[in-house]
């Protein structure tokens, strides 16, 4: 192993591994139940906004656009706590998540349990907000 | 949002939206506390293979191969439940985890808090294996 990568492991100074879209992986969890809720992606910029207001902001892979979790939905994410992972290319970040994390209007994206068949079976899909209504599809 | 998205999103079959690389990303959480273990991705070979064993199995991108976790080291993951995300390009996986998640020894990868001036700190960072022993570094 690398200095560099030794550092990145073993060190205190924040130094996030970009991938080669210039994005980390950021998982946020539930403070209270400890829940998966979202699996998403933070750019540099998304990462510092996230640090500096304590509410997570998010970069969209899919509109190429930073955006503040909840700007349209109204489903913001106060930060409880950020977590950096060993090589510094995921973080985890324990949320009090206002309503709904997910777009489909449901509290967790994770609403659908794969069985060992792998057949899915809803779990915890009631939806909390109707996304028609609140994202005007 | 194309019919084919719709039922990705709300339907029953198992169809994993793998990125350029044929991955998903995973999240391994600890099935006792909640606490996210790790952050790793899985192909469709992993995939079928963690279904149907219920022992987690990735895909390493720096290695370039199928890997049952703990193959190596021991500390194995026992597969409690698996969800699927909304859109079908994440995973998250309770498990029973044997040891330490993290290849530094730790118990999870993110074993260091970042805190309001994006400086880091060591929570939860004791070793439970000495990982110069294990992996002969």
């Amino acid at each position: 192993m690398s200095k560099h990568d030794h550092d990145r492991e073993e060190g205190l100074e924040f130094q996030p591994k970009f991938d080669a879209s210039g994005l980390v992986t950021c998982v946020a969890t539930d403070a209270a139940t400890g829940d998966v809720l979202m699996v998403a992606h933070m750019n540099d910029e998304a990462l510092r906004k996230t640090i500096e207001s304590g509410e997570a902001w998010y970069f969209s892979r899919s509109r190429n656009a930073l955006w503040r979790k909840g700007e349209t939905s109204g489903q913001t994410q106060r930060v409880v706590e950020m977590r950096m992972d060993c090589d510094q290319d995921a973080v985890w970040i324990r949320v009090e998540q206002i309503g709904a994390a997910c777009h489909t209007g449901r509290r967790s994206c994770f609403y659908r349990k794969v069985d060992s068949g792998a057949r899915l079976s809803f779990v915890a899909a009631d939806r909390l907000f109707d996304p028609k209504a609140v994202y005007r599809e």
